[in-house]
């Protein structure tokens, strides 16, 4: 059930359960109003305020004096890429010339941006973060211009602290760390936690830049078998530990990027005991763990560490405003003086004003109140983008269902090629992300990664209805 | 001659030149305002501001119905410290407990701050910033909310570009990129230009930060004999470079940290033959380089760089607001396009907001409207703290006499402890750097470093003057 969301909502993300699984088909008649009013015990208003919905998401549609029926192009959901296979022979990160060519266009801001996997400002509560910084400023001048040492801004960890009650958690302000964005937490982790030539194992397909900062460090890429539901392949994980030494796992648990997937909580233990018994530390990135469509917040693995084997990473910049750069570390003390040292060789310390801002909105509630409604939007631009693909991309296309975060990861059939439709796309000014960054092997060629969290206009579904075409065309 | 200060500061920097040299002895009675108006061509009006200078500078007093005479405290300047000799072995930096504490006592807003190389926020246009901060925000809250990707601002990059017409310097925004702040800059230029186990010659004593960040990428410092007065010895590096493979030369030509020295123009070009001949880099941190107290700014090393083997870094940090995290890098396209690559994988980019606001303040002219001030204030700040180190340290002190920057170092007579010294200031509530964190070898262990950009109060006074005491007991 939606821990926060209103009631129709919650029916009428049960309808689209079921009309996903296919237990309701294309063409279906809807229970009227009154009928379903009485089956789910609910008025009458609140189903129509849940059929609404649906109708708003595409799910189903109204015909004229005779009822609601579901859509017929969303009979059938498109298959689910099937779990990867990598070549789990460690290699060495390579440059990757086509990931410069992804970064000048999804930096381009003439371009519909589907590449970068960032949302549109339109989400985000940027007017009122800048009153608070403009506040900040103002009244906080002195603290605003000087340096904020590590481990940062007392009352900012607090409050990130606080946070990890919403899992349950127990972190302390003396357990954070705020960093230059997530990125920076990510490399001063791994620098505190590896030498050059260690083995780091991820999922595979994962987030270019994680592959890039293995290769920064010096590190070997591990590319585990990754499901699409139900993330990393952890029997794949346990045969590799058994043959290799591993130094650590590299893993997006909560909303993965790119396949958004989701690890089980059973799963989430399961590999505590792997670490536990092959010694090895999980580096946890739960940049998008609070980006979840329905329910509480997906629990990170850190709630199961017991033996400060978890680090936990994360940012603000998928969730608040990509241009803060504050990201945050929480780890045991002494792992923590080690990064607050790397931490003043690098940067010095995260920039101060954004840490006064950040503090004082996380204090406000207003963090909280833009996640409700930001949860639902992104939810709804899921369903848009996923019916898109779906309508327009060629027969025996996959296409994943996250349940939370903001990208979908396309597998084309036949002889699509990933790299020539981002190349054909970017010469008519659209950006997508090219299967072939998210691994350091020679794969992923016909898959893409499209991001949804952009205001759903005419020229958003005209770029996914002509990236459709441009797919045909090579098939 | 002072380029844009007042006639009446150059005539007192002149006499103040004088008594420096011992022309002008104390006790003398200075010429009356007639005479000296007489004998310089100038208003008696003039000579009196002149005059008044020299008073709140110390260096000269006014004894009632008698005149103006040279003060006697100011008779003999302390001796300099002799030209450093470490040893040249090449030596990996170790981690640095003393460091630690240092850095804890420099954070410490309680202690009187002798400490941290940070000026005190009285002289710094924090409410200026504030405002065009607050401003940003409000007007280009877009911009300040999105990621600012690798290069950085356009806008930004352009003026800081054009600040080089300053030194007859050409370089254009294409020659920029914008960072997290000075020692990102030289982090991302070390991993550019080296690998693990290189050799990077600097000077000795250098900034504690710029062995840490050669540690940090396993790279080996190779401590070259400085002068307080002409900087990094060039025979030395000469003889060094002939006899092993320098990848690097890392240093801060105008007004080093700690010893604030200044390398002639002619060393500066020596040094580039000596590039060119050696094939080795040259890593420039020009950090303190507006900081000058008369006179023109002093080149960098980049202008006579014809070949690209100069990478020039800077930030705002010591001239504008350390708070602020912002720091560039002038070199040539491919090395640019490299540490862009380097940049992504480790901060993204440099925080949004205060590129927008940095960009504006430059545009403004209120930079250099700000630096005019700032340096006639840093000249006085130094002339006291010299003056209060000449009056309550130990016979046998030495002392730098920078004519740039805000440091002295200050070289302790016989049997004196620098890191006792460090402590038991520490207890008493002051914070100053004790030498040997300067140096990766064994040395500097007589040697302090003091902070003096700090407003000049009876607290000040009173900590310098109980330095001057422990440091006597211990003598």
């Amino acid at each position: 059930m939606a821990q926060q969301g209103f009631l129709y909502e919650t029916v009428a993300d049960n309808i689209a359960r079921r009309i996903g699984s296919g237990v309701m088909q294309p063409g279906d008649k809807m229970p009227s109003l009154r009928a379903m009013s009485t089956e789910l015990g609910i008025s009458i208003s609140t189903v129509m305020q849940a059929y609404g919905l649906l109708e708003s998401r595409g799910l189903i549609e109204t015909l004229p004096q005779s009822g609601h029926y579901v859509r017929h192009s969303t009979a059938r959901p498109l298959e689910l890429p099937a779990i990867t296979s990598p070549d789990m022979e460690r290699t060495n990160v390579p440059g990757n010339r086509m990931l410069h060519d992804f970064l000048h266009s999804a930096a381009n801001p003439e371009h519909v941006q589907l590449g970068c996997a960032a949302p549109s400002l339109d989400f985000l509560p940027v007017k009122r973060m800048a009153s608070i910084l403009g506040r900040c400023v103002r009244e906080q001048t002195e603290a605003a211009m000087q340096y904020q040492f590590p481990p940062g801004l007392p009352e900012l960890r607090r409050q990130i602290a606080a946070r990890s009650l919403k899992w349950m958690g127990e972190l302390s302000s003396r357990d954070i760390l705020i960093t230059s964005g997530g990125m920076d937490a990510l490399n001063l982790t791994l620098q505190a936690l590896t030498k050059p030539g260690d083995t780091v194992a991820v999922e595979s397909p994962t987030f270019f830049g994680l592959l890039q900062v293995l290769e920064h460090h010096g590190l070997r890429a591990l590319e585990l078998p990754t499901s699409p539901q139900t993330g990393m392949d952890l029997r794949a994980l346990e045969e590799a530990a058994s043959v290799r030494r591993i130094r650590a796992v590299l893993t997006i648990p909560c909303f993965s990027n790119p396949l958004g997937s989701l690890m089980p909580d059973q799963s989430k233990q399961k590999l505590l005991e792997l670490a536990a018994k092959h010694d090895f530390m999980v580096l946890e990135d739960d940049i998008y763990g609070e980006l979840q469509y329905s329910g509480r917040r997906p629990t990170p693995i850190k709630a199961w560490d017991t033996e400060g084997r978890v680090v936990l990473c994360s940012s603000f910049s998928k969730s608040l405003a990509p241009g803060l750069r504050i990201g945050w570390i929480a780890a045991g003390q002494s792992l923590l003086g080690e990064m607050e040292q790397l931490q003043f060789n690098t940067t010095i310390g995260a920039p101060s004003i954004q840490q006064l801002a950040l503090a004082d909105f996380l204090a406000s509630g207003a963090y909280d109140a833009h996640l409700r409604r930001f949860r639902r939007t992104l939810r709804d631009c899921m369903e848009r983008c996923s019916l898109s693909v779906r309508e327009h991309f060629p027969r025996g296309t996959r296409l994943t269902r996250p349940s939370g975060g903001y990208v979908l990861w396309v597998e084309l059939p036949g002889g699509a090629n990933a790299i020539r439709l981002f190349q054909a796309a970017m010469a008519e000014g659209i950006s997508i992300a090219p299967g072939p960054i998210f691994t350091s092997q020679a794969r992923y060629g016909n898959c893409i990664r499209l991001n949804c969290a952009l205001r759903w206009t005419d020229e958003v579904e005209g770029a996914i209805q002509r990236l459709g075409q441009l797919a045909r065309e090579q098939g």
